[in-house]
């Protein structure tokens, strides 16, 4: 069974959250997890509910990074922050893959300095897991987004790697034996988009591993379209944000127009149920996380704003990448491309 | 007043919405129509309802432009198609400003061809009107989003130059004194988003003619943080399209909810009537359209699903653009940065 080191002490609700999310799934699998943080409250929380001690330790540590902190200044002055040190854990062979809902930034960055990237691969990537429609039967609920934010702008043979590790990690993690792989592109025609994206297209259409189906465009990301969409850091980046910022945006102006008239108050009031379940489909901290792709080892960063369940997920999909050898099967696709 | 000319068979429901659209304006305002097409088939639809004849004249041509076709191509093929034909009429001073809903490609390839940039400005670019948020009292509802596909990537200059253009447009189109303008970036602080975004942020900080209020992230795209969202066109037009899409899939995904359970799909059913309304709130077919903005004319791209209420909103739109000189403000808010 793969032992996981999570940062108790990343998140908006860390400790809290992270203990018990940890906790949960002691009691539910056989994942070995190493809680790194501050031991004292993480004892008091192990002990305010049910836990399985034989699966979880405690390594302490004193400082943690905060959410809202400039990630590079952080690490230098806090050598040994949670995020810090589990990750150096990860990178001496001490856990398999590592966890955190904390500072993104800190997150890449950690793992960029601890772990190597796997061989042949040229830069890192974060990817995200965001809900859409489905359009195939068996299709996962989820589609995958990368690069999210570990790069600004890419070479075109950048995105073609990006485009091997989101396959590989859909098809371990989503149990999808051929996932869709799509260019994020201005229009669908292979044209488009200016030299890099024509570049990124041909080599991706080359690529002997992946299913890909061609450029997407914006308004087929929340569609079935493709179940990993490719794209520069810069543009994945706004795009999730787009999407996590829009549901919200969208219970605000149903809000607003209530104050136009009764009948529409009314709609509105029956419409609030409704709301809520759509708002969960797309509550982005229910669900696992974001893996950190291109290193030898693997990180999910979970939401910020996750949730016991959400910890929970993470760690399960971790011990199922590593399980799975994610890692090991992009090494292998990105040298047959070589 | 100022005398608009009419691509009448640019969009999907042309030619008769467009001309059903302009008959209404006709009647309602003082603006001059000079409709370009088929003349039979627009003389017809004009016959089947009140109109004012003093305001709207027709311009035969004999073909048109699909929406699907290759705007190059069709535009080498076809020299008489009405886009061509409506935009070499102003910029020969036969009319004032130009509105299609027809192709998108075509229509900046007609500007562009047809139209001189205004003195110093580097670059056109294709501007999209969204409904947002609003965060203040007198914001307008909608929000002003470019380039959405005039580019592809561009320069911290011409981003710069897109703020000035933006912002004349929202201040007289809107009403807005001092429309809030934020350049589209992977995070708020200044030093985000690589060499090109952190000189476009430091060259808006510096514009005396703006209200520079930052970066902005996909977040704040929908909200009201900023009135003028600046993007290279690829990333705009992702976004663009990314926010026409999202409203229909999250209707899809409210509808596959609605298989899970008769609870769920009760609430279903008493969220129609509000889904409706939200739809509404957020169709694009409704409103306006989109300014091509830096040419001496301007061109108000109209959506292709324009409504003859769409079409009248354009060229409503068109008309006060001239009148309140859009073009001259920008020509002067660029010559002052020179």
């Amino acid at each position: 069974m793969p032992r996981i080191a999570v940062d108790a002490m990343g998140g908006d609700f860390a400790p809290d959250e992270v203990v018990k999310g940890v906790a949960k799934v002691s009691l539910e699998s056989g994942i070995e997890v190493v809680l790194v943080g501050d031991s004292a409250r993480i004892q008091a929380l192990l002990d305010e509910g049910p836990y399985d001690p034989e699966l979880i330790s405690v390594r302490h540590c004193a400082s943690a990074i905060g959410m809202a902190d400039d990630p590079h200044e952080a690490l230098r002055g806090k050598r040994d922050a949670s995020i810090a040190v589990a990750a150096r854990m990860v990178a001496d062979g001490e856990a398999d893959a590592l966890v955190t809902a904390g500072n993104t930034g800190a997150a890449v960055l950690c793992a960029a300095r601890n772990f190597k990237l796997i061989r042949g691969v040229r830069r890192a990537a974060l990817a995200s897991v965001y809900p859409r429609e489905t359009e195939l039967p068996g299709q996962d609920v989820f589609g995958l987004l990368l690069d999210v934010g570990a790069t600004i702008r890419c070479e075109a043979a950048e995105l073609a790697q990006f485009a091997i590790m989101g396959s590989a990690y859909a098809r371990r993690v989503s149990r999808q034996p051929s996932p869709r792989v799509g260019l994020l592109n201005m229009g669908r025609e292979e044209g488009k988009g200016g030299d890099v994206l024509v570049e990124a297209h041909r080599m991706m259409r080359a690529l002997p591993s992946i299913h890909f189906v061609g450029n997407v465009e914006g308004s087929d990301v929340a569609t079935g379209r493709a179940d990993v969409v490719v794209a520069e850091g810069l543009l994945g980046n706004v795009v999730l944000k787009l999407l996590e910022g829009i549901g919200e945006a969208a219970s605000h102006l149903a809000s607003q127009a209530a104050h136009d008239s009764w009948r529409v108050r009314l709609g509105m009031a029956m419409l609030a149920p409704g709301i809520e379940k759509v708002r969960d489909m797309t509550d982005f901290g229910t669900y696992g996380g974001a893996p950190i792709l291109g290193f030898e080892h693997l990180c999910i960063k979970a939401h910020g704003r996750s949730s016991a369940r959400a910890i929970a997920n993470a760690v399960k999909v971790a011990a199922k990448a590593v399980r799975d050898r994610v890692a090991d099967e992009i090494a292998e696709a990105v040298a047959g491309i070589r």
